[in-house]
């Protein structure tokens, strides 16, 4: 497999050969404040190697010792996060001073649910941190399709709106197909428009937008310095927000994805064979200890929030893996809360400057 | 995890229990020449098993002995698909008869090449036998682009022409996106618009075209009873022809998914543990007996044409399975020529048909 790889870097990316690592190494050396390069980056011609088509023997499965010499990361999402939300602040004051513009977010929420009024306000206090306006729509519980369909296509004529977001779920009579496509793909900074998962999907495309969860799993890999090339992941849940662009963006990474649902047989035997873990089942603590490969990096996407007199707001968070089996096992694990929450978030930022450069021709 | 099933079908399918296989025979019951019912209909409900969620012992892998009592099928493809021709033709005869319309597909081809000639001639022939008037236009190895998007824009604008193909691959002078990304949606019966692709990922939606060779797959799965649901199926190579679309259509079967590809490790391991195993790498005989599961269900999608004087074209083609290896093992396999090709031209007729009844209204 190597062989095969050093031929493709020495004929397409650079005169020296490079191994995989080196070779996204490169990448992320590009003067960028997240890591994730263009998808159609890592696009790599589908070269055979000989000893897969010609086998001497059967290969026998290599087991990773590395993880032993490893101790475990708490990933620090907050860190991160403020990291590039800085890095996101500086760009969007270079954008003001020359040009006189800064990006806008518009934000539109239905009814009330505390859970979702929590994620709006994170997500209009981030946009205010970094120098992006906001626009919150809010509309009441009862509202008919055509009340929302008007004001996201207020927002979608609004100039100064580069990325439009309607927060979900939805009241059950509303369609949120309907909806959703309502949304300018242009200003679709959430990512989910069916083409932006299409171009996810496609090699040799890039999507205008990467839904920001699975912007987040890419970033924290990288970050990291994960090998993703090659490695098993496993993605626990395929919702369309979360588990599925990730399953999607990590096989463009080409990494070995297997999807696992509530229907695949088995999913602990699956998922202990995978060197890159992603838990999105919305099932609190559904991943134990047993089910987890050591020195495997795991990056747990739930939030799930339980009871709890003792908690101002009435409840806890818990992800969907039990962390303290998987701490004493895997290399790196993000904690909830605490973890991918706020680097998410910060993806969303990314998606809604980058909009508001393409369409202000800012570079 | 058979348990959540039986509560999910009495609640939402039927008032008494049905197990999986149960439920497609009855989506398969509708009276539909092909077996492939709505998308959505396949989406089912995300309900995890309680002894996943809480296990009482780590499971342990079932080995399916099943395989031990079946004699291999050579699935024939020439009936299969001589089968669905003959119901499409007895439709078109019937809208025909009743709005004295039929469906109409064009195609286009670019340059000269013996294989993509013998392709677009078959699929014109087929037209040919069921009654979809067909349109060729063949445009020079060196026309510019301009020129190809106005036949394009042409074909799209003509009410008589229900589906629109450009023959691939295309001269490298011609950038394919763009080129694809010309036809209409509503005409793009190959099912290859990012669109049809992003609504092909994503549950809950319909995409209006599914692609040929993913349909040919599950058409053939579904016609020999094999139960895909919680199936694992490892689909090896990543085509955004053929390997792409099959590995998300079999995810929306609820099968549990693993794409193989060139930079995967030990593809033969993960290839053993399929039931379901679809081969799209364009390697001849990638896929040998050892690289198999006793009673896998083998899907063939390989066409290399090999050179040998002996044949009157000068070359004969094999598939991506070691065919003689393979049918000592497997449950069922597609011979390459005459198992998936004559199935997959059908269901571009099936396709152009569905889009002109849409037209049309007709149904």
């Amino acid at each position: 497999m190597r062989g095969a790889l050093l031929v493709w870097y020495r004929n397409n990316v650079t005169k020296k050969p490079l191994d995989s690592y080196s070779y996204f190494r490169t990448l992320m050396s590009m003067n960028r404040f997240i890591k994730c390069p263009p998808l159609t980056s890592v696009d790599l011609q589908e070269l055979w190697s000989p000893d897969i088509i010609n086998p001497r023997e059967p290969h026998s499965p290599k087991t990773n010792n590395s993880a032993k010499e490893k101790t475990t990361s708490v990933i620090e999402g907050k860190a991160i996060a403020k990291d590039i939300k800085s890095q996101i602040a500086d760009e969007i004051n270079g954008m003001k001073r020359s040009i006189g513009k800064v990006p806008g977010l518009a934000v539109i929420i239905i009814g009330k649910r505390s859970d979702s009024d929590t994620f709006v306000d994170l997500k209009l206090k981030a946009c205010d941190r970094v120098g992006i306006a906001s626009f919150k729509a809010e509309l009441p519980e009862d509202c008919t399709e055509d009340e929302l369909l008007g004001v996201i296509s207020d927002f979608n004529l609004n100039p100064s709106v580069h990325g439009v977001i309607v927060q979900l779920p939805l009241p059950k009579h509303l369609s949120e197909e309907k909806v959703m496509s309502a949304v300018s793909a242009e200003k679709d900074v959430d990512g989910f428009h069916p083409l932006h998962i299409g171009n996810l999907a496609i090699r040799g495309r890039d999507p205008l937008f990467i839904p920001c969860a699975a912007r987040c799993c890419i970033e924290l890999l990288l970050r990291y310095d994960v090998q993703i090339m090659g490695k098993k992941a496993v993605v626990i849940g395929r919702s369309k927000i979360v588990g599925l662009p990730i399953s999607l963006l990590l096989q463009r990474y080409n990494a070995t994805v297997t999807v696992i649902h509530a229907f695949t047989k088995n999913p602990e035997r699956l998922t202990r064979e995978a060197d890159i873990v992603v838990a999105d089942a919305g099932i609190p603590n559904l991943v134990r200890g047993h089910w987890l490969k050591e020195g495997a990096f795991v990056i747990d996407m739930g939030t799930n929030s339980i009871k709890d007199a003792n908690c101002p707001h009435g409840y806890h968070l818990v992800g969907d893996v039990c962390f303290k089996e998987a701490i004493t096992k895997v290399s790196a694990i993000t904690p909830v809360p605490g973890g991918v929450g706020p680097i998410t978030i910060s993806m969303l930022l990314t998606n809604t400057l980058d909009s508001a450069k393409r369409m202000y021709k800012f570079s």
